[in-house]
């Protein structure tokens, strides 16, 4: 007998990108951050193993507090997370019946899906356009939406009056993880105020370079906001995240510093590669989603590139099979890929 | 229209011990530890934050490695969670139908009427006799059954081939939460190779003076530790906890010794107030679990001491209203707690 979850037992985990053991490799593959942390975030820690031996704040009330301030927002607005994996998860349990459903852009975080199946509860995946735009049709209901904007693996945007409007006729919660916003001229962190059923999502594992770490947030209505933290684990983030977050928030010269060093590089790659015939959309993230020039494939430079111990992400299904999702790093790194290239 | 979920609308959020501020309040209600964690747990965060950037490891694989080897086990009969919090939120998510039914022992930890809350399954609490004492009927029957084993709050241990037979009879999963373990003579940890329904957990929180880093760990068949696995948040242990861990449960004797100092603590305690009338059974963990003689009321005694700036905890439901539960401090602050007393 088999005292597994049925719906378990038929799933297949998240696999999470690569993390390649030999020093050598060039990561480009996860979107983490080529540049440290700001220094506050190691001086944040200094003597904090004197408190090892204690809770932590349950609500972490001081990180919350530096959250609502940089968005002016109030802290019951606010949740943090280990980790956006935490608040998406939260999100599928505080907003879902167990004969509700959940839909998601595709292609998108990968996550998705597999949230929706552990939630054992029907899933409504929408396709974007075979270009990649958005294309929810008027009449699509579900209990939870997610969406990525900018989108990945597609760095590309949806409109903020697009999400807006979304947001207003949709009977259910909209979640829109911003993980990269901050690499982005726009985002919906204004539009929390405007509805009652909007989630955006932040973390500190791109732009503030601390992926190693584990926080993520969630900024919504308070209604929604109370729901997460009834459910969540009673400790979720330890002592040591809640202050390291804290100390980076309040830094934010230092991540706007970093992410406009990262944009550029971004630019100047997306040159390159244009110039060698690749076809990119714009990216509003901290990394590129580009197609090579026929007659190589995705599938081809990917593997190409990894026998050079260059790792980008490649994604075999039909609809994402012709591009390659290729991380910024430091300026010198994106050398070493593109003279690879040739 | 309310988007939330009902049960989570309906349901109360776990209310952990209080974190009082005022630094002259002792603080004897949540079953920390007094002493620091091993001094090898700083000395391998050295260094760390220069991999803050990238993600950890997703399957903490060294810190399972070193789990394995003190209890005897393969890797992969081992998870390690965000706390005891998750690993036990993950089995209702792994191993409980939605029309299926959770089951524990009452009174126990106070998170598990609330995880089975959330997943919004039938619960099906079983008493303790009036005395505490292990009652559950030969036809009881759940998907999963969580038991604290030395039980909090009253310190006492169930016989390991009474737990030994529940397995074996048991259709469900049955999950044996050691938090309090290594401050007893005998554990379960060995059963998990005999019966293949079982999972023991631990936790950094109590023996090792890790509550601020938030680890515990489940070992238990590979097929049960496999579904969690599946489910759990991508990256659930962030990088200094990995590290932290790992560094701890290598100094066993460290573990050991500070074990040891507080259970002799504890028994000096204990003799104090049997002196003073106290009625207390043999405490098999790192608190005591105490009933003041008439005519004062464990009610009063707790108020008594909070006006004193020490903070014990006290459960106001019927079948635990007669006892306080002290957390074993060290020997100068338990003098302090006794000598409030009188």
């Amino acid at each position: 007998m088999s005292r597994i979850r049925k719906s378990v037992e038929a799933m297949q985990g998240y696999v999470p990108g690569e993390q390649p053991k030999d020093p050598e490799i060039l990561k480009l593959n996860t979107n983490e951050n080529p540049y440290p942390p700001s220094p506050k975030v190691a001086e944040a820690l200094v003597g904090a193993s004197e408190r090892f031996r204690l809770y932590p704040d349950p609500v972490c009330m001081k990180l919350r507090e530096a959250i609502a301030e940089l968005h002016g927002v109030t802290v019951d607005q606010v949740i943090a997370g280990n980790g956006s994996d935490e608040t998406l998860a939260l999100c599928t349990r505080a907003f879902v019946e167990n004969n509700g459903s959940i839909g998601w852009l595709e292609p998108s975080y990968s996550l998705y899906p597999i949230l929706s199946d552990i939630a054992d509860v029907e899933t409504r995946p929408v396709p974007l356009t075979p270009d990649f735009k958005w294309a929810v049709p008027d009449e699509f209901e579900s209990d939870l939406f997610f969406l990525t904007n900018p989108n990945a693996p597609t760095g590309m945007m949806v409109e903020k009056g697009t999400l807006l409007a979304f947001c207003q006729r949709f009977p259910g919660v909209v979640v829109i993880d911003e993980a990269y916003a901050d690499f982005a001229p726009d985002n919906c962190m204004d539009l929390v105020d405007q509805v009652d059923n909007l989630i955006v999502m932040r973390t500190f594992s791109k732009s503030y370079g601390l992926a190693g770490l584990r926080v993520g947030y969630a900024v919504g209505a308070p209604k929604l906001i109370e729901a997460m933290y009834k459910i969540k684990d009673s400790y979720n983030l330890n002592l040591l995240t809640q202050l390291a977050a804290e100390a980076a928030i309040r830094d934010d010269a230092y991540k706007r510093a970093t992410a406009d060093k990262i944009m550029a590089t971004r630019e100047r790659t997306a040159a390159a590669l244009r110039e060698r015939g690749w076809h990119l959309e714009d990216s509003h993230t901290n990394f590129l989603w580009a197609k090579p020039p026929a007659p190589a494939t995705a599938a081809q430079v990917f593997a190409a590139l990894r026998k050079q111990k260059i790792v980008v992400r490649y994604f075999p299904a039909p609809a994402t099979s012709a591009f390659i999702r290729i991380t910024i790093g430091t300026d010198a790194q994106m050398d070493r890929f593109l003279a690879a290239l040739t």
